[in-house]
């Protein structure tokens, strides 16, 4: 997996066509954020999906890059001073810390923005028909936009003033994370031209293994290592953020986490792949995480 | 022209798919500043250019929307407390004064996210080719992001800080203005199916008038009526911004405004439509506002 965030960290850093002219400060600053690294999750699950169809890496990368570059805006916007106010983020300043808030602001923009334009290249650069990225765009606007990921964003925003029960985490937690997630699989899997049973699959499966990611941080906020974690645990705490433990406690949600990968699990034993190890893989690696 | 206006105050109330669960307040917030009205001049690029090769209005109108989402969110985002710290635009409460800040910038994050949803929509509910849609769409995050809308704003903002010459006051002219106004022609242009030389033309015209537009604004901002515009004049010489008329002089910009429009017109006559009434119209009216 190691490996697959080397290919996303090269892909990101080709991004901008060499002939625009963007002012230096922009470019570093859409830059800073990309290169600080974390998981790479979201790629690696376009990847995964589409070779699991017998689809090519390569057409992958624009969207796997894509999607990299909406979950690092929506982490700018997220740090600023007037959403969660953090001052590090992955051990490094966040990027108003450095940059100042407006090109910030506007570096999250640029990010956002440029993320289907990087989506639009797997057609232009690799031939993926037409038909298919349309629908990842269209996908890509639904999953990150007011009913995906910004909408789980503003539902947390308002949880944080004590309007939250387990129904209302739910939705945060499939919007807010769960989405971005969903979309990756399914676009991973429509450049490899899946047919509707198999992107069922996909989303079955992005559904789990999203909640199950969500529910494993809030046990880690909990009970994690600061030391691998890279952050102070019982921020939740501390921030009265209700999570899955606070609800039905350590030990169900510990299960929850279980059944879910198992359920994710299942989703692509049966989904009709060429070959589903990478995504199986994904599944264990989420549930066994302690970072 | 005014006409034009309502039928996009419609088409913007009705973006969100019923079936969609959006937060009350995220739809209260993108609404708000949707509706605050304006002059509706990018949706009306959109339709002229279209109706000028012949297409249909309707077909034009999720085009028509989203550039008027894309435009929104920007003065959103720039009227933040980090930016221009406005607190009214167009005689209303601006949106972070009315939502708070961090609900400003998410309503701003899913009105560009959205604006890529509404394009799609040209495909799949009029049949617009997939290849067009998707042109479209690349236009839309070039000329909105990094190189486009975005590094404008990004090099005004530098240019505060008393950096600026003509040169780079064409660049953030060019970019943070005319951009969209160009896309918006474009955009036109290829839902009615334009060939190369017609888009051309396009792009022609919208460069000439997007640079007159702005040069007009710096004249207002100078000499014009306070009552008329709905807001003070002279804001430009006490935020110490250089301007058209501070490196050329007021008659010189007059002049150059009337250069502009007169090579505009030139464009489009001889850009082979089949009706450019309505472009002319516009180029006038450019030239002439007092607001």
């Amino acid at each position: 997996m190691a490996e697959v965030g080397h290919w996303v960290a090269d892909a990101l850093t080709a991004t901008l066509p060499a002939q625009w002219t963007v002012p230096q400060v922009l470019k570093d600053a859409m830059d800073y954020s990309l290169q600080a690294g974390g998981k790479r999750l979201r790629p690696l699950l376009v990847i995964a999906a589409c070779e699991a169809l017998g689809g090519s890496r390569e057409a992958a990368l624009p969207v796997a890059a894509a999607i990299e570059m909406v979950h690092t805006y929506s982490l700018i916007h997220d740090d600023l001073p007037a959403m969660d106010n953090d001052d590090y983020r992955r051990g490094k300043l966040t990027n108003h810390k450095v940059y100042g808030e407006a090109a910030a602001i506007l570096a999250g923009d640029a990010l956002l923005t440029h993320a289907f334009y990087s989506v639009v290249q797997a057609s232009r650069k690799f031939g993926v028909p037409a038909e298919n990225v349309l629908s990842i765009v269209e996908d890509l606007a639904e999953m990150a936009g007011p009913r995906g990921m910004v909408g789980g964003q503003v539902a947390d925003m308002e949880g944080e003033q004590g309007l939250t029960d387990l129904h209302q985490l739910q939705y945060i937690h499939l919007h807010k994370t769960g989405d971005l997630m969903i979309f990756s699989l399914l676009a991973g899997g429509r450049i490899a031209g899946a047919d509707e049973s198999q992107l069922e699959a996909l989303r079955q499966f992005g559904t789990q293994i999203g909640l199950a990611f969500q529910i494993q941080d809030d046990i880690l906020d909990l009970v994690g290592d600061e030391s691998k974690l890279g952050k102070k645990t019982g921020s939740d705490i501390k921030q009265q953020k209700v999570t899955y433990p606070y609800f039905i406690g350590l030990e169900a949600s510990r299960e929850e986490v279980k059944r879910l990968t198992a359920a994710a699990r299942s989703a692509v034993l049966e989904g009709g792949f060429q070959d589903h190890t990478r995504l199986l893989e994904i599944a264990d690696y989420l549930m066994s995480r302690d970072h």
